[in-house]
């Protein structure tokens, strides 16, 4: 890339995300001029248009120097809000509207007067809202003023973050400080904060917040903090973003005084639906609840004898007379599971699948187990086929370093929403199945505190932004989204674009490696879940000790899921079940997850299976290392401030990086007691050092 | 004021606090350019010198539009920074230094060649960053840079911030988010914020700060935190802040292994000593430790029979080789108490002066209680005569509104500092007391937290500004001080600046009055200490209990701690015991803390107490009306963020002095059984509902 020369960028604290206005280039910034001089809206104004007008204006005012007025008419030169109501005649020049239901828009320069203008066009005013946010961007990104054609419309219908923070402002796995909710100054008190929260949901697509950790308080359900909601409610209004709770089983005992909580007690039906009410009339436009049950320790139905599908229909009928929605988190797992955790929601919901009102949601993690940094996709998506669907994916690091490692996770979602599940047949991929409900969705574990920069890094926001870009388009792709980012972030050299998407969509991949390569999952450090603890082997329930997961001996390594072993591979169609049945057919990325397999077992490269995952470990060391070499060559082309924030956090991640390396590989030696892998870097420490290694304040463990 | 026509101010967050540079008006801008065009610093630079001539760039880079260069020499329009060695000529202009000690400066404008030249003159490099900032300040404030004639040094040697920071990062009485100090990224990952927290200590003179809580984690002298404490101390030094550290007294048991905690004990002295020299190494000029000992049931010398001064002692030892200080709380107080806690302190430490070693210093908090809206000074000073003290008071709103309520403490600290002790004799202040010792100093509990505001509230930064500038200079007004950080904070306009200083100087005595007028105290609910508890009297000890405090009955209220009482009032010298042992010599707003009375008694008013105590309780609830009507007519003149947020802030303020005056007044009747007194507001709310209200999640409650 060239030599920078003159002064350094200014430094940067991040808190503007991507929508991180700088003013153009003076070609670009002539076009804009020219073509954005005055702004139309729609007649009357509502609190959205305003919310469009003001961020319009707000971009363009900064990328070419001058904000836009306000035009009386759609004339050359203008931007143009067009409805089919507002503007009959433009509207009809931007095709047909019909497909692209109420948030979908066209942003195109279309011929108006005696020269051009550009159209935002949409059928309603939420499409208004996108395209108004889809125009910012490609400006952004340097398209022409003069020839744009843009043409979107989500095929997922619930776009949602989901916030696990809890009402003492703690947040559960969050590492970017703690809850943005103020929760003690809300109502009164309204953190100017929460708009721009509100905003950046907005401009990537994300159209609903659950406010609340899914381990959730009663408390949420009293009237203060439906109170604190509703404050909540009226800033996101604006920006399309409805809002949502975690709700807890036992709230009619707790909260509500009934002598039970049992989902076909009367009373409690009644104190559900007085309940849903309640909210309802403090928040017109409530979202719904979700409700994590009989899970970790979480009260549910099951309490009572009564299943998942008699539990959350119960909250269901409480909420459908307002339109609202019930999601009912399939994440569960039982003490008493003799078999294997990994089958346990499929075993569990399938059953049910069927026996869900309509406005209850099924919320599936992307694979079975939990956020590990490779899964397969999980087996219910496909098997659940007339239950509407969300897909749950975890923004927030909490196995993949926290906030601390730089793992860009657009490449994870994009290769779980293409996984072909083949039900009912070849082709019909995650996304697919999702889609197929008109009422499915993604949810995304939020990543956001108050850290000035929301997410704990600079990198960490890319993941909040892939997630929303990702919500909006299921089929869109990674990189491309990483280059987007880049862009916005970073600015518009396409040296520096370059080499920040080489480090993204290397970075993923590098996780693995050094945590858990060749399909091994769950081998973090109890509690916190920070760092290595291959060891851990003690802890009172079988499925909490990561020697469940790996199952190392001095013969082998891995979880036998074949036919031979637990059988969750026959939770997948064929022709997976079959593949993944034999070491010879299964990918490598996921060889120890299906197989346990000795240690000289023969790889594919040539070397045997406990040299292969040595050499994985070391590649992802290695990968880190040559991140932070791209990242150096950076400096004097980010602003300072930034460069360093990201230096200090690579080089901490390098760190991290060995030590994951050195002490599972130390680790699986002292088990299978072989000879060190030749080439194969040895470890700094001695496993005993390892071991002992504790951390009594790691962020996270909420409240 | 005038009315503005134009656009409104930008929109600030308050980040910036009191170094908030904005571009000056044409006429000083204009005068500015031509005094300081370029600057000159001793040499060779150093990281302090660096830092001044950074700060100074950066501010009048701003506030006159173009940063000055590097001049060569002292040149006519220059600003030169001088010591006696780098600049004889200039600093013999500047009269004699001697008696400005290391920190003490001249700034002033005098005859350079042809011309006028600005000396910043010290003795040393840390007096030049104090004359730096004092230099931005006058311009700020509007001084004419051609006449600049400032001198200063302060009386005070240690002039620390006290953090009740946890390693959890959660913060004991924190009400503004949660700490700064993001631990778990520490070492290597150093937040810009430290710098920034540095830079807003050192323009204010603070020149030390003890990260952790006084209720401390042994943990924080472990060798993870001493690094993380020495990268912290790397970040402060060049500013003039040296970082201090909370210990545990327990931890040579907890964290060394050792049998016991005994001072007498050699191998906990052995502990101590490698302990000190361990984080000198790391942390060469470490500033001391902080301890609470035998108190609220932290670990202390008395549970192995030793006293204060025995605990003391080995913890100095072990510092004194290398010169860092040892500062010991006397804020204790047993539960075997049968008389007045109000007394324990000054009977515990008094026999003790005289045997602490001479780096230790004792630190007693303003009043005998606990940082209450209004308490007397606390009987130790002028008592201890042979030992240094430190006072300690509290800037983060504990017992005065959280960061919700408006409360400038200036005149609270003055009203203390001006006290006078009688001892030895009249006129010797609390303030003459501590600038008797050449290592005294005063302690502020800090009100930073993780909001982007820093202190939770645009207001509260008055707080650490004024708390910063008494400790600096413990003369100053705290009126003059207001005046100051109003014009810093919002602008030059008069009118908006007369109208803060009006609010400011009213709210303390506001707060007081619906409170706790009269004398009264610790009328707080409890645990959290949100709001009014009178009632509260079933806790298990009994000064844990409001009604303690208040002793309210049928027939009268308040403590009698005369002679005919608890005797506390022989605790001051003459004149005071005499006059604070008799109501009718007592001023009124310390009666009810020194005596019990009828509730028919006479007041100067004519009223009588019932009537004059309801009275106040009004009378502070009409001054926070009054806030709020001087509030909103600062619409326009101050930004809209800043002033919609201080407006709402100045909303719940009111409510919830309402609601303290409501649920006093109506439980005090509750007690009297007497009339409503005419022409106060009767209570929107019934006692029942009062004492039914709960606040489970409550900022603050720590770790």
């Amino acid at each position: 890339m060239a030599t920078r020369t003159g002064v350094l960028p200014p430094d940067e604290d991040g808190y503007e995300l991507w929508l991180r206005y700088r003013t153009l280039p003076a070609a670009p910034r002539r076009r804009l001029l020219a073509s954005a001089r005055a702004l139309l809206a729609p007649r009357p104004a509502t609190p959205m248009t305003d919310a469009v007008v003001g961020e319009l204006g707000r971009a363009i005012g900064v990328l070419c120097g001058r904000a836009p007025g306000r035009a009386a008419r759609a004339a050359p030169g203008t931007i143009v809000l067009a409805t089919p109501q507002s503007q009959p005649a433009l509207a009809a020049a931007c095709g047909p509207l019909e497909d692209l239901g109420d948030e979908g828009y066209v942003v195109r320069t279309a011929p108006v007067g005696r020269g051009r203008a550009i159209i935002v066009c949409a059928r309603h005013e939420r499409g208004l809202l996108y395209g108004g946010f889809a125009l910012i961007r490609a400006l952004q990104l340097g398209a022409d003023p003069r020839s744009l054609d843009l043409r979107s419309a989500p095929a997922l219908s619930l776009r949602l973050l989901n916030h696990w923070d809890n009402l003492d402002r703690s947040v559960e796995r969050g590492y970017a400080g703690q809850s943005i909710w103020d929760w003690w100054k809300l109502p009164s008190i309204v953190d100017a904060r929460y708009a721009d929260h509100a905003r950046a949901c907005a401009s990537v697509g994300i159209n609903g917040v659950v406010l609340n950790n899914v381990n959730a308080a009663s408390e949420v359900l009293s009237a203060a903090w439906i109170a604190k909601a509703a404050a909540l409610a009226d800033v996101f209004r604006p920006w399309g973003v409805r809002v949502y709770l975690s709700v807890r089983f036992s709230a009619p005992r707790e909260l509500g005084g009934q002598a039970t909580a049992d989902p076909a007690d009367a009373g409690v039906q009644r104190w559900w639906a007085d309940k849903a009410a309640e909210i309802h009339r403090a928040i017109p436009d409530f979202g719904g609840w979700l409700v994590k049950a009989n899970s970790e320790g979480q009260p549910g139905p099951q309490d009572y004898g009564r299943s998942h599908a008699e539990g959350a229909n119960t909250l269901a009928r409480a909420l459908a007379p307002h339109g609202s929605v019930l999601m009912w988190r399939a994440f569960v797992y039982a003490a008493e599971n003799p078999r294997d955790r990994a089958m346990q929601a499929y075993d569990e919901f399938v059953p049910l699948d069927g026996q869900f009102l309509p406005n209850v949601i099924v919320q599936v993690k992307n694979g079975p187990i939990d956020f590990q940094p490779r899964e397969p996709f999980h087996p219910l998506f496909g098997a659940m086929r007339a239950t509407p669907l969300i897909l749950e994916c975890q923004l927030t690091k909490e196995y993949l370093g926290f906030s601390t490692h730089l793992a860009y996770l657009g490449p994870m979602w994009e290769e779980v929403l293409r996984s072909d599940t083949h039900r009912p047949q070849a082709g019909h991929t995650v996304a697919a199945t999702l889609t197929a409900q008109p009422r499915a969705g993604m949810a995304g574990v939020a990543n956001i505190g108050s850290d000035r920069n929301w997410c704990g890094s600079h990198f960490d926001q890319a993941n909040w932004y892939a997630y929303g870009r990702l919500a909006w388009d299921v089929g869109a792709r990674s990189r491309a989204i990483a280059a987007e980012w880049a862009v916005l972030t970073f600015g518009n050299d396409p040296a520096v674009r370059d080499a920040v998407v080489r480090m993204m969509m290397a970075s993923r991949e590098a996780v693995v490696d050094y945590m858990t390569p060749l399909g091994l999952h769950h081998l973090m450090d109890t509690g916190h879940h920070h760092g290595p603890g291959p060891w851990v082997s003690e802890l009172n329930r079988p499925e909490w000790n990561p020697t469940y997961y790996h199952r190392a001996d001095r013969h082998g390594i891995g979880f036998d899921r074949s036919t031979r072993g637990s059988g969750a591979v026959s939770q997948y169609a064929e022709p997976l079940a079959r593949r993944w049945d034999d070491p010879q057919t299964t990918p490598e990325e996921l060889l120890l997850w299906f197989h346990h397999l000795p240690w000289g077992h023969p790889m594919p490269s040539g070397r045997d299976l406990w040299h292969e995952l040595a050499e994985r470990y070391d590649r992802g060391v290695r990968t880190v290392q040559r991140l932070r070499a791209t990242w150096r060559r950076l400096q004097g082309h980010v602003d300072a401030r930034r460069h360093r924030d990201v230096s200090e956090h690579l080089a901490q991640q390098h760190a991290e990086a060995r030590w994951w390396r050195d002490a599972c590989l130390a680790y699986f030696q002292s088990v299978n007691g072989r000879p060190w892998p030749e080439g194969v870097t040895p470890p700094a420490g001695t496993l005993a050092e390892y071991r002992a290694m504790r951390f009594a304040f790691a962020p996270g463990r909420g409240g």
